[in-house]
């Protein structure tokens, strides 16, 4: 049985392009896995908190020694975590905007990096305990950003530097480029594309023997 | 006479480095130049609004068609930008927080950053219109990303585009590597020593005939 984080990060709602593509993605996952099992979490029905002083100390502070209301402060953190290490498929739809990661998926990752539960220190640097997971993000941006923009592009590269940071190394990207460049549904349909070939290439997560399964998570 | 915008965007108070450095940044400046009038715009105190569907609806929404609500909910994008348009030097203090900038100053992008006001799209591709500033960032990150791990720094790369795409091209940052490396302290007096240089390089902006400040804003 696969287990499904699904998560939207998009503040549009009919509009969006990533909401979109990122439920073409489940239902043809599912279709092809029909064991597999969704759990769905909308960033903008329910804006994850920012991160704020008393979440830094409560953070900061060991957990053996936080009070009740340190742990009551951690606690969305806490819910969101748990359902990251549950799941062994993360999907997420995110738009670009102004050049990097929609704001909302921001707010989310700030919740989910702490040391002790997402990643640890070591003598060697940090390591990343989300593992035994497969990530696909599908990102859509305006301009294409495939070829001499490149550079502009703080979204792609700063998400598999900050999920490898986590542990997932298993990570696939559907960017779908030049949303507003006139050729909206051509750029939804290459991606679509995309899709097909990728929930093939993941295939039955329970019954593959995937590398990092054996990691842990 | 020089306008400062002064923009904290840590989440933290009293342990904030990036506050302490902006603060004595723009202390110097005024002390060397006294009669400079300065803004403050503190993030935590008064965090910018996620941008939502509303907020993009309106912003796409031709100007002179908006309705009253429309425009209401862009008063506070309003207000931030009349806010940037009016300073001639604005210096920004901002943590690295996972990588990226304080999710504090990305909210805070996000409402400044619109077409027609602050870049505006041309035969030629999109041009910055906020121009005639000067620009100083001063980041603080808990390890030293001047080095090896400079290409998991998404957060001084990230706003030289952003601001760039804006019209600020003049921007200096003053990086203050290591705050949790076990030398803060000198991490701290590595920074000081460059902004007392930067003030003196910079001068009374009110009296040179600075190259950008022909072109407006």
């Amino acid at each position: 049985m696969t287990i499904i984080l699904h998560i939207d990060s998009s503040p549009r709602t009919a509009h969006s392009g990533s909401r979109m593509l990122s439920r073409e993605f489940v239902d043809a996952y599912v279709g092809a896995f029909p064991d597999s099992v969704v759990h769905y979490r909308d960033l903008a029905a329910q804006p994850p908190t920012l991160v704020d002083e008393q979440w830094i100390t409560a953070n900061f502070t060991p957990s053996d020694l936080r009070t009740t209301a340190m742990q009551s402060v951690l606690g969305e953190s806490d819910v969101l975590i748990d359902e990251l290490l549950a799941a062994n498929l993360v999907v997420i739809g995110v738009p670009m905007h102004n050049f990097g990661v929609g704001t909302l998926l921001k707010c989310y990752i700030d919740q989910v990096v702490r040391a002790g539960r997402t990643f640890k220190f070591t003598p060697d640097g940090p390591r990343g305990l989300v593992a035994g997971k497969r990530l696909v993000v599908i990102t859509t941006r305006g301009s294409d950003y495939s070829g001499p923009l490149a550079a502009l592009d703080f979204q792609e590269p700063y998400l598999r530097t900050m999920f490898t940071f986590l542990g997932i190394t298993d990570v696939s990207f559907i960017s779908c480029n030049g949303m507003d460049s006139g050729n909206r549904d051509g750029a939804l349909e290459a991606a679509r594309q995309t899709i097909t070939a990728l929930v093939a290439d993941i295939g039955n997560i329970s019954l593959t023997s995937h590398p990092e399964s054996a990691v842990g998570g």
